[in-house]
């Protein structure tokens, strides 16, 4: 493990790899884009230990990556959601990363498509829509499988980020 | 440490965080984006071990990220550069990053600026230039200490990526 501060880094860079560097975060960050809110859903998706993810969680409310949120009252539940700001302004990470992954590891064939919900355009580097122009951002978008998917059903029903979001 | 393969997760995400997720090795790759070539460079600036860093430089050697070039015979040294394809791709990642950090962790004092070596005005989240709207690569761009910089010399001397990397 390493430690979590670099006191010689003092970037940007760094200091955002302190707290999203650690891969199952970002990838709890990817679930929560893609619709996932629920402890149980979350522990599915990525197969981790619980005791992981309940850390992993707890340190992106900390944080303010994600919100906790109760949904049901007896026995107590709780959801997770992307907060306005610190959780959905890492919205351009993500994408950096799987248009990254999708041109130079997955070699042109993505196992998955961000495409604007409205005309279906893919999303760009740019964050924009490759068909009509329009800057997307999570609510504007849904995941579709891709040809490089191996997945039988949907990967996603709902919208990135999830509609009634907002 | 963390498995380096998520089997359940055919995703571009998990899968670029195969790669990159272990936070020196997107450290090498932010140093390798502001000119840092050379191993003992790398080592000063990072302040890791340098066995660490023998495996980091050669992982990412390896995946084609980086690409090793002898500059002296003898002795022979080597210097690292950003491959054009899989290594400068990771332009967008890392600018996500930084702008990430400088608005939610540094707090609207970035520690460093990353203009437009043109017209001076700062990159924004879509990779274009805030004053003059030109679309920005790594080659067209230089970091400055930025209002939050406690450094007394300048971040980086050359541009992004070195000028002479073309």
């Amino acid at each position: 493990m390493l430690p979590r501060t670099y006191e010689s880094q003092h970037c940007s860079v760094a200091r955002s790899l302190e707290l999203i560097g650690e891969r199952w975060t970002l990838l709890i960050v990817r679930d929560a884009f893609l619709g996932v809110r629920r402890f149980d859903d979350f522990q599915k998706s990525l197969g981790i230990a619980r005791n992981v993810l309940t850390a992993r969680l707890d340190l992106l409310v900390e944080e303010g990556i994600l919100e906790r949120r109760r949904y049901q009252e007896r026995p107590e539940r709780f959801e997770y959601r992307l907060t306005e700001d610190k959780g959905l302004g890492l919205w351009p990470v993500l994408i950096a990363l799987v248009k990254w992954g999708d041109e130079y590891i997955a070699g042109g064939a993505p196992p998955r498509l961000i495409v604007h919900r409205e005309c279906g355009g893919e999303i760009s580097e740019r964050l924009d829509c490759c068909a009509c122009g329009a800057p997307l951002g999570p609510r504007d978008v849904e995941a579709i499988p891709g040809p490089g998917s191996t997945r039988e059903r949907p990967v996603s029903g709902g919208d990135v980020a999830g509609r009634d979001a907002a």
